[in-house]
C-alpha cells in the first residue's frame, strides 16, 4: 500500500470513524482503524462490535485529486495515536507507505513517523446488510426525533432493552418511543414509501443514536435507513454507520395514555421552563428534585419547591387556558425540564387525571410528539 | 436590611467573589456569601481562609442608580444556591429583604425566594492590611508574569513552599520565580517606585495567582499590590483580593544558571513547538514523555521519540544559529511544551552545558524571562 492524500480529507474521515473506536477494545485489533486503498476510494473502518463506522474518501472529487494511489492495499493502524498525529502533521499532503510486516511510514513535510501496523486480515468483516427495503429521512428531522426521545431512555444497564429507543414503522408512520418506566417520550413522522413496508420492535441504543446524530451534518442531508435481522445500517453522505439491534421485547406502552383529562392547562413553554428551572435549583439541594404545581383560583398556577436547610422558591404563572378540577401535584423537576427543553412549540398542553396519575405533555403546534411523566406520591 | 438592586450588577459581583467559596468550607458560615449594605455600597465577601475576595457595588454610578437602599444591614446567604438563582431571576431588578432571624426574601418579577440566612456577626473579620507601601503593576503585565511562571510550580503538597511563586522586589525590579526541582521559570519587570521599597521571600500559591489573573480584566487596568506580614492584598477595579503568604523559606535557585554554554542554538519557537508536540504524542504512549534532541552535522537539529509498541517520530528542524559542541540530549517533552507555549518571542535561545546539565531557554526578543529544564539521564 502506498499513497499520497490531502491531510484535511484524511483527517475528516478519521474523525468520523474514530467515534466507533472503544477506549477498551474487546480484541486488540479493534483498537485500530483499518485503511483500505483501491483506485477509487480510500476507506476507513472502525468498530467496537456494537457500532461500526465506515468513511469513504473518493480519490477524485470533481476536478480535484484528493489522493494519488501508487499501490492499493490495506493496513490497521493504532487508533489513538493515529487520530491525534494526523491533524498535527505539518504539510497539507500526507504520504503513507506500508512496507514489510505492516510497518507503516507516514511522511509530511519534515516529519517522518514509523508506525507498527497490524494485519488487516485479522480485522472483523462488517456484517452484510440486505438493501431491498429502505426508508429515507431528512437529516435534520431524524436529529430532532432522536433529541426529542433519548431523554426518556433508561441509563441503567439493569434493564438493557429500556436503554434503547423503540422504532416502529406502520402504514407509512415512523414512531420513536423511549421510556425508563418513570417517564416516556414519543415522536412520529410520515415517511414516503412505495410499498407497504413495515417493521416493529426495532430497538436501538439511545447512546448510539446520539453518536449517529453527531455524524449528520446540520445542512439538509438525506439519511438512508436499512433495517436487517439484527442490525440497522444508516447511510449519511460518504459514511456508513452500522448498529446492533438490542435483544428483547420492548414493553407495551400504549395503555399509559388516558382518553380524557380531569384538569387541562395550556402554558407558555419558555415561562414554565424558567419557573421550573428556578424551583429545580432549590429542589436539587434536597436530592429529591420534587417540585409542586398547584392550580390557583385566580386562574393561573403556582410552581414551588422547598428545602428544610435552604428555604423555599415560589413562582406564579399565568395560564393561557385552564379547565377542569383544581389540582395539586408533585413531580421530578429534572424530568420536566428535560421535556420542556425539547418541546418545539411556543405553547404547550398539560393534561392531568389526578395527583397520582401520569402527567401528559404535548406541544400545541403539532401532534407529532408526546411526553409522559409519572408524578411523585408525596404527603402534604 | 432592605434594598432593590440591578440584577446584572449584583450578579457580576457575586460571580467575582464566588471563586473564593470552598465547596467544602472549613466552618459552615464560609459556605456563604456575606452581604453588607450601607448608603454608599453593597459589599459582597467570600473567603476560604486562604483567599478572600470582596466586591464593592456603588449605589450610584454616575447618573445611574444601581441600588435603592431602604434599610442598611448585613446577612450571610448560602453561596451555592444564591450564586445560581440570581442569574436566573426573571426581572432586571431584585429586591432583597432580611426579616427576623436572618430570614431573607428575594423577589424578582413573579418569583419569590425565601432563604434561611446566617448571622453576619459569625463571619470571620478580614485581616487588616497596612497600606503604607504599595506597588502598581499594569493588569496585562501581571497576568503575563503569572502565566509565564506558574507552569513550573510544583503540584505536590509534599513540598508546600514549591507550590507557590516566589516574589522578590529589589532596586525597583520585581521578580517571579517558580520551580518544582525538575524545571524553573523566572520573569522580571521594572516597577516605578518613589522609595527604596523592597521585599524578599514572599511566596504566593500558584493556584491563587491563577484565580487572581481570572479576576483581572483584559483591557488596561492597574493592579495595586500591598505586601503585609503574612498576606498580600491586590486591588483590581472594585475588587479586593486577599491571599495568605506561604510559610517557609524558598530554596536558593541562583546557582542553577551556568555562566557559559558548550552548545548554543537559536530556533523558531513555533516550529520547535509543533515538532516537539508531535514527538510528545508518541512519547506519551510510553508514559515517560522522553524526547531526544540531536544536533546534525548539516547544521540543523533532529527531534525524535520512540515507543516499543507504536513506532517512532522523527522531525528535522533548521536552526537560525548554532555554535559549540555536537549534542544529544533527552528531556521531558511535556515540560518543554509548557515553556514553549508561554514564550512571547518568534525566536528563542537554547543553551546546553552537556547532556547531564540543565537546559536553559530564553526568548530572543527580551531578557525578562528565563526557563530551565533538567535533562533525563538515558542510555543509548
Amino acid at each position: 500500500m502506498k499513497l499520497t492524500i490531502s491531510k484535511n480529507e484524511l483527517n475528516d474521515a478519521i474523525q468520523q470513524v474514530a467515534k466507533a473506536v472503544s477506549p477498551r477494545p474487546a480484541i486488540p485489533i479493534l483498537g485500530g482503524i483499518k485503511i483500505d486503498v483501491n483506485h477509487q476510494y480510500v476507506t476507513l473502518t472502525a468498530s467496537d462490535t456494537d457500532i461500526s463506522i465506515q468513511s469513504f474518501v473518493s480519490v477524485e472529487q470533481g476536478d480535484k485529486i484528493i489522493a494519488q494511489i501508487d499501490k492499493p492495499g490495506s493496513v490497521v493502524l493504532p487508533a489513538k495515536f493515529f487520530v491525534e498525529i494526523v491533524k498535527k502533521l505539518p504539510s497539507d499532503q500526507v504520504a503513507i507507505e506500508v512496507t514489510g510486516q505492516f510497518q507503516t511510514v507516514i511522511s509530511s513535510g519534515s516529519s517522518e513517523i514509523q508506525m507498527v501496523g497490524l494485519d488487516p486480515e485479522e480485522y472483523p468483516v462488517l456484517p452484510s446488510v440486505d438493501q431491498n427495503q429502505m426508508i429515507q429521512i431528512p437529516g435534520d428531522l431524524i436529529k430532532s426525533m432522536i433529541r426529542q426521545t433519548v431523554l426518556a431512555a433508561s441509563t441503567s444497564e439493569q434493564t438493557p432493552i429500556l436503554t434503547g429507543v423503540l422504532w416502529n414503522l406502520n402504514e407509512g408512520e415512523l414512531k420513536f418511543t423511549a421510556t425508563d418506566r418513570h417517564r416516556l417520550a414519543s415522536r412520529t413522522t410520515k415517511v414516503d414509501l412505495d410499498s407497504s413496508y413495515h417493521f416493529s420492535n426495532i430497538v436501538i441504543s439511545a447512546k448510539t443514536l446520539v453518536e449517529l446524530s453527531r455524524l449528520i451534518p446540520d445542512q439538509n442531508t438525506m439519511v438512508d435507513v436499512v433495517v436487517a435481522d439484527n442490525q440497522v445500517l444508516f447511510k449519511v453522505d460518504n459514511i456508513l454507520f452500522y448498529t446492533r439491534i438490542l435483544d428483547g421485547t420492548y414493553p407495551d406502552t400504549s395503555k399509559i395514555i388516558p382518553s380524557s383529562y380531569e384538569t387541562e392547562l395550556v402554558l407558555n413553554t419558555k415561562n414554565l421552563m424558567d419557573a421550573i428551572d428556578r424551583a429545580y435549583l432549590m429542589s436539587r439541594e434536597e436530592k429529591t428534585n420534587i417540585v409542586r404545581l398547584t392550580t390557583l383560583e385566580s386562574g393561573g398556577i403556582e410552581i414551588s419547591s422547598s428545602s428544610t436547610e435552604l428555604g423555599r422558591v415560589t413562582e406564579q404563572l399565568d395560564a393561557s387556558q385552564m379547565s377542569g378540577q383544581p389540582l395539586r401535584i408533585a413531580f421530578n423537576s429534572k424530568y420536566m425540564l428535560d421535556v420542556l427543553k425539547v418541546i418545539d412549540s411556543e405553547q404547550l398542553f398539560i393534561g392531568f387525571t389526578g395527583a397520582m396519575r401520569p402527567i401528559i405533555i404535548r406541544p400545541m403546534d403539532h401532534d407529532f410528539s408526546m411526553y409522559v411523566i409519572l408524578p411523585y406520591r408525596t404527603t402534604g
